[in-house]
């Protein structure tokens, strides 16, 4: 693992991120390298506190009064120490050397300096099974705790083995009724059941003694297993913990919002970046929050961002352009299958080389400077990969005040000023969803602008008419180490949401699909999906797929016409076995004429439980990796055609073969 | 993906590898590639046939009738067309659609010249709810079968909605009673579910259709995740597969050993070599079931090994020496930590430079010419690996015998002759665990031998008195690509056991950890703890891990006492922190006196719940990767102190900061 910090980030400026002035936290746990390692990392992202997750105080050279000084020294509370396992027990001498147990503990955080720990449900089938049992031991070990001056915070593990519900958690610590004992409500031990968290609304807040959050994707798995290793932070996973914290407040908590997060790969990410991301995600789940919430919603006007999550999103009219960093060798082979896709080569920048491709709306600018270089076995290969997409925005400005809200690194904004042209005053912003997940916001290079940036070459007026209404969706490919953080970045500051994720096998591995959208102006939403490429085989360096992983998919209203007239100019597409048509006509009731018509232009299909239909055609991938996609959707069909992705793959290997 | 074949594999020789002179099968499924890719390297691998899958079939260019010549080209029969899915239905409209979908099937397989089609129980909640209805449905898809010539073998998905156990099939397929209509038995689903397969011997021979054999680590998941995305081959996994594969041939099943493992990993590597494995790893069950049946031990006995399990597996006395790779920088550092731990630098072979170590009993012999460089973002750093292992054994030409046998790249091979020394009479063979599992049967250098290599340096008669009884342990990391395949490679051509794996997270991530064990002459084990390091993050290269990874562990019958020559002779021990001692106090019941004793000698503890008891010590890592432990074993204690494990990489990150 890297120790160099690979982001960069500007810490948030004083006072409380969160609603009604709560208080940021984080478990040490959820962070990789030494204890020291955390706490800077935790200090440095802008926390307010840390949960101390035993095992790394086991494992750390400073004793606990001098940890307790080295987080004081960070301007850091020390809020939970965590866990104490298995407590009671049906064994009357088990419980009993497990109140010694608690009562070294309470020394070690004596000289923390913090007077609250976590009591798991116990998961042994040892445990304590009955309620009377249960509130007996727990009322013994309150009573131990009042006289020492601690206070013990009891969660309901969702794998425990009596108690694994927060309301039977609640019950028992209710019917104990000593203020030493409470209760901690853990977003995951909670939802991951199914549990309805809508309950904690009327437990008394002050028996709330705290709040651990996590998100995690939806898997079908052993509670254990997807809780051990595949939590991630909120927004960036499929829970509903708007809802969730909103009950919590609703009870009148008002303690720390803390992230409890175990993840294999933060694991073994940089902690920094961990611990960035982890603030901005409690900040992006207040904001959502914080709308449900008149009282915290003058926290987020205040920030300059409207409460109502309408307001909140800047709204865009859709991509109006890509820029494809291609590098001198993949740089003509673009331009060989742009132009039969109906995209002219219609200017390039004298200053730079950019090359514009454009038909009517859209436009590709196409790098030949700058590419991604991977090295082979052989020689250094340029690999073009879309290294930003430009969006059309009413309202640039709210582009740069959320990117500045979410401490995400703007490489510049151009304030639109009386200067502008006509054309101009649709700016646009670009994303860059390149290495470094940074946000561009200088003016793209869109149908709008574009006169400012090129020798523009005329064009006949018959060949300006668009073979397209617009950009479908984009393909982009992400490694393991970048995934959170863009599913992260790309629902906070963009605003995008995020559908169920698939998982796609093909004839090269198997790949997790996420498709996430924005709504625009126009009703037609941005559409992106980001494929989670499993390993760097090829190494370091730009991440590339065999058989192509980065693809920009125009849309068009009549897919047998646009495929007609993109033959006319020239295109190949990509060749469709014979097989799959004989597979059509078993599994669809399609017309032979049909798909003879299919077949003709290779044109794949899929259909949906509720009649809509998808149809789709390829080109052959560039340089191994980028290819385009022309698509038309019928009713209301809101996939991708994910079923026909292994013969696409499959296809492009025996093209280049 | 590289495309280079990373192994060059000889081919068995003719005649069927398997018992009863069944035939060896694999489904394409189990390969990543195109069609071609796959077909080519089951042919290569020595397969007798192939079951199509049936997307890959819909992605190839070639039709049907094509790939039947190609197939036969290739020598391979086609013997299992797959899956159908979805049959039965509670909706009459759906079922009749679902017969034309058959029979347009049935004419892709007339061209493929293949007759018998896998029809799998649905999981659709609209499948079949009663079995007089699914019982009349497959009945009419029989007659339709047998009107085309066809047979159909009716499976039970582990997750199906109404049929999900083979008996129940098994039922079905007797209540229709119609020759076209047998069952397919899949040892996935029926394991995974935890099915008593003994069952299987009761079924009538003729009524199974087919065997598809898959392995699989145990898993707390999903079943269909689990059985999409983590099968293995047989002898990866922890299922048995002997006693459901001796079941089925009780039953009289004589048809093919066919493979059908969906696996994330094989999806991207390489076909060749995943279809070699697959290959070997039919050998291998053979070979078990074999030692049952009668019949079959002749076909082992003919292959010059004998028939019993004990006989088969060569018997050794042990690791007697370990051979690092060091490279120029770190052979002096493991100089300096290896005098200290009681191994004197003994002797210096004049010809390759190799360095040799001992004590009374064991061999370390660094190599400082060769050693693993990585490249870090500074200079080039060679780092420490243990490359080989010697092991002592009686009959060296039996292992040689059995990589023969499952084809394993042997670098050469010494016989004895009688020319050898008195001492060389034990012989010792090297595995070779680094790269590419190859295995060298060349002599190693152990304490029998070393004077025909090394300049010995005499040393004092008290200094060859032997601290250690023996290696207790060896550790090595492998990556995702090599896992599976070392696995087989262990447990086939060196008889190893695996235990149930273990997921240990720690300071710098997550790691499984699979200990191997291997029964010696001296009743203690050999025993291997390999790591699966989840992904290279520094690129290409040696697999290392911050805080260490390979790693050599002695035995000692007396921990302090050890710990206190060591310390004599000017070792340092890891340090560990004060935290953990109290934190042992609070969890054992260990008196002061002994705790303080521990936590002088920088000594870990674990017990297990028989009253075993584990002890020991650390050097801190050489080169930031390997590095030595110091255990001592109680009371049968199995494990290898896994739970002190993240104490002892904290501990090491801050010893090197």
């Amino acid at each position: 693992m890297s120790l160099t910090r690979t982001t960069q980030i500007t810490v948030g400026a004083g006072g409380s991120a969160l609603p009604l002035g709560a208080r940021t936290s984080i478990a040490t746990v959820c962070l990789s390298g030494t204890l020291g390692d955390k706490l800077d990392a935790i200090a440095y992202a802008g926390f307010d506190g840390v949960e101390i997750f035993e095992p790394d105080l086991i494992a750390a050279p400073g004793r606990p009064a001098e940890l307790a000084r080295a987080t004081a020294d960070r301007g850091l509370s020390i809020d939970l120490y965590q866990p104490f396992r298995d407590l009671d027990s049906q064994d009357p001498d088990r419980f009993r050397r497990n109140l010694i147990r608690l009562e070294r503990k309470f020394s070690v955080m004596d000289d923390l300096g913090c007077d609250l720990l976590l009591v798991c449900s116990s998961p042994l089938a040892s445990a304590a099974c009955d309620d009377g049992l249960l509130t007996e031991q727990l009322a013994t070990a309150a009573q131990l705790a009042a006289a020492r001056g601690k206070r013990l915070a009891y969660e309901a593990l969702a794998w425990g083995h009596h108690v694994n519900d927060y309301r039977h958690a609640a019950a028992i610590v209710a019917a104990v009724d000593n203020p030493a004992l409470g209760t901690c409500l853990d977003s995951f031990h909670i939802l991951s059941r199914g549990a309805d968290p809508s309950g904690i609304a009327d437990l008394p807040g002050d028996s709330i003694f705290f709040l651990q959050l996590a998100d995690a994707p939806r898997m079908a798995m052993d509670l254990l297993q997807w809780s051990r290793h595949h939590r991630c932070l909120p927004g960036q996973g499929n829970f509903d913990l708007v809802s969730f914290t909103d009950h919590v407040l609703a009870a009148g908590y008002r303690g720390p919002w803390s992230l409890e997060v175990f993840s294999d790969v933060f694991r073994h990410a940089d902690p920094v970046r961990t611990a960035s991301d982890a603030h901005r995600s409690l900040r992006y789940l207040a904001e959502l929050v914080g709308a449900g919430h008149p009282e915290s919603s003058e926290t987020a006007v205040s920030q300059g961002v409207g409460a109502s999550g309408e307001e909140r999103r800047p709204v865009t009219g859709g991509v109006v352009s890509i820029r494809v960093a291609a590098g001198p060798t993949s740089a003509p082979q673009l331009g060989e299958v742009l132009g039969p896709l109906g995209f002219d080569l219609s200017g390039v920048d004298s200053s730079t080389g950019l090359q514009l491709y454009r038909d009517a709306e859209l436009a590709v600018v196409v790098d030949p400077t700058v590419g991604t270089v991977w090295t082979s076995p052989g020689a250094p290969t340029d690999m073009p990969t879309i290294a930003q997409i430009g969006l059309r925005s009413a309202e640039p400005g709210a582009w740069a005040a959320r990117a500045a809200k979410f401490d995400v690194p703007v490489a510049s904004i151009a304030a639109p000023g009386p200067s502008s042209r006509p054309e101009a005053a649709v700016e646009v912003v670009r994303l860059d969803v390149t290495d470094s997940l940074a946000i561009d916001l200088r003016p793209a290079l869109s149908a709008g602008s574009w006169q400012r940036h090129f020798d523009l070459v005329p064009r006949e007026p018959a060949a300006v008419a668009s073979l397209y209404t617009g950009v479908d969706h984009i393909g982009i490919g992400m490694g393991p180490a970048d995934w959170e953080a863009a599913m992260l970045l790309l629902r906070s500051v963009f605003g995008m949401s995020v559908e169920e994720g698939l998982d796609v096998p093909d004839a090269v591995g198997t790949m997790r699909s996420q498709a996430l959208t924005s709504a625009t102006e126009s009703g037609e939403p941005i559409r992106l999906v980001a494929s989670l490429v499993p390993s760097r085989l090829d190494g370091h360096g730009p991440l590339r797929r065999r058989g192509g992983l980065t693809h920009a998919a125009f849309a068009c209203d009549d897919i047998v016409a646009t495929a007609r007239a993109c033959r006319s100019r020239g295109l190949i597409t990509l060749p469709i076995p014979e097989n799959y048509y004989d597979d059509l006509r078993a599994r669809f009731d399609l017309g032979a004429d049909r798909i003879d018509a299919l077949r003709r232009y290779d044109i794949l299909y899929d259909a949906d439980e509720i009649g809509g239909e998808f149809f789709h055609f390829f080109t052959p991938t560039i340089a191994d990796d980028l290819f385009f996609e022309v698509v038309c959707r019928r009713g209301g069909y809101r996939g991708y055609g994910e079923v026909n992705s292994p013969v696409r793959v499959a296809a492009a290997l025996a093209f280049d073969a």
